[in-house]
């Protein structure tokens, strides 16, 4: 059974979420719906796109990902669907997916236009539900992508999170703050490479690796440094401060069984460094 | 594959909702589970009618709708089970399903007696669990509603969300506000045909259809008052506030990527008019 | 289709859940998947242990639940897989699964190890994505239990939630505050046989039974006594507190249509006693 996945800033309180599944199961009556999160905070565009780059590499290539954060709703803004070796992508033309096509070799981006891939009646305050879910629908359910309307070859694209790679020094900042209150930041991506941490900067492909010592590595943020980048939380005592490798690949700051952006009263955009 | 949705006020904390699906999957193993909303405030019979008949017209006809929101569990209310053109419904008898019926044209509802379509031992606390997936999940897998027990023909009906069409004035009062801070008031459905406004009033089907000018219209709430009532969230700046067409056909207050509800300190229950 | 149900307390804010069913499928593309919650307190490990042995028996046997607390992960704590006969467990080996345990006739368990089983790279921070939620999807599958690892004889136990029988009195403890505010206890598990109480005190099952009379039981609770234990909300006036029996056998105490949580002012831990 295929697979559409869900991700929107909509919350659970209300129907929204459960009104596009029921256009979609309509349209396309076998298909696996996953929800990759509605709690996005409204529209957080850059928490979206970033979400969506850490999931879609443990989904199958055939999967549709339909993303929805769409403070441009009813304007003029693009609607777009998009393939790519790594899945298919559904959702507003406003740089949701471009972190996810900064990182595939190639991609056919079409223009949402075609009226019989939408619902007969289009408001202009929802589109997940009038535009984009019936889309998403239709792809799994066979409709090539290039039927849904014309090539688009110049999606809007966010600025890439921040990376500097300096003599003795990388610098980022905080991204967010996970359920845990771990703060994940945007230095990485790293890979254990046996003793030591390789680090293939995200989104920029073409820019080659670099090796360093975790050990020796500080991690500076706000006004805590710490030393050396661990493994996991159980590297340092309950209730102390750690740098390490995300899940995804992504520095970040934990307190172990606690709340780092609690306790450092830290929030997206804190300049973090990493000195070697 | 059939779809059973599911609406409560359980919340997803506690394992309520996982135990329903379990009950469900358990008698009817093929069968989509949808969820429409577990985040209806504890017992607001009122706000999950609502929902429902927003989401339901988005759903295939031969939909189960299992809707527990239940401040009677364990009282004399009965339990019912009800089939219409536009789906059938499962829950208590209180008013849950009564503006969803106040808009087809026929039904038949039974009261979930018989013991067979029941679990074994029915407690007084959780009859989501005993009653109401049991009778959803045999309705899906083929069994007759007339076997479920005897017929009913005065199930509880709520009063109409108030709408009151006066000289050159409509007036209603806001309902609730939605996830984005959104006041989703009592007054519609509405439809745009061409740039006219056509009012066919909800929950009442025999009120026929009246038009109005949207850009003469002036709308007022508390100490608010806006001119005009637009098509989308963009044709104001950000952080104005506009009176628009929700996606279910309602007039909304909203603010443009801010909360209305919180800057306008409104609670539902709050009158609303449209001056014409 | 078989069932794998999702316990974790990763929230839904983020993308760790979406991950972990992106996996599953990628393993076994037919398969329910079903949350029992995503909301336990991060960390509550006795809190995931209860909910699990509410949850579990509303759930075909071949059912498989993974749960995944795991303060210890990146630890040397152990990755467990147990079948038994009222469904297979996959998860961490910090006692999640040790009230189930304790009410099975028997169960075998492994330590997940075999490198086929798991995905190619395995991290130190999310052992849900890279280890439980492959395992769960192979078990599905139609892997051998045996299959994935050595043997366990020993997997953590939890001590089983308070309840001591003394004379005349029988004293347990306040476990948590389900959505509702109502705070389900340590005491049971109850069933009513007519007019009397049955106790078969649960996670004991070589205990025996012993028979109450609810209408001459006070319940005593910080400085609240309740004269007699009720069968629903509905036996006392709105905004009345009330002991009655939960709907998975314990003793809990509530408001009707409030919060006894709140209005007690009563946290996890606090004792309560059932004086005969």
């Amino acid at each position: 059974m295929p697979i559409i996945t869900l991700l929107t800033d909509f919350g659970t309180e209300d129907e929204y979420v459960g009104v596009m599944k029921g256009v979609i199961l309509s349209i396309a009556p076998d298909v696996h719906l996953v929800d990759l999160s509605h709690r996005i905070p409204p529209q957080a565009v850059r928490r979206a796109a970033f979400l969506l780059s850490s999931a879609v590499p443990y989904f199958p290539p055939d999967t549709v990902h339909l993303a929805v954060v769409d403070p441009g709703v009813g304007t003029e803004r693009r609607a777009l669907a998009v393939r790519t070796p790594a899945g298919t992508f559904v959702g507003p033309d406003n740089g949701l997916f471009s972190w996810v096509l900064a990182e595939v070799p190639e991609w056919v981006a079409v223009e949402i236009r075609e009226p019989a891939y939408r619902l007969p009646r289009v408001s202009s305050t929802f589109h997940g539900r009038d535009i984009f879910a019936p889309a998403a629908a239709h792809l799994v359910a066979g409709v090539p992508l290039e039927r849904l309307g014309p090539r688009v070859t110049d999606p809007v694209m966010l600025p890439v999170p921040r990376l500097e790679i300096g003599a003795g020094v990388l610098e980022g900042e905080v991204l967010y703050a996970d359920r845990f209150g771990n703060l994940v930041t945007s230095i990485g991506r790293f890979q254990w490479d046996g003793d030591r941490l390789i680090l293939a900067p995200a989104f920029r492909p073409a820019s080659g690796e670099m090796a360093l010592s975790p050990k020796g590595a500080r991690v500076v943020l706000a006004d805590v440094e710490l030393r050396g980048i661990r493994r996991t939380y159980g590297d340092v005592a309950v209730g102390e401060p750690v740098a390490l490798v995300g899940s995804s690949g992504f520095l970040e700051i934990a307190i172990r069984q606690g709340s780092a952006a609690m306790a450092l009263g830290v929030v997206a955009g804190a300049p973090v460094r990493i000195l070697l």
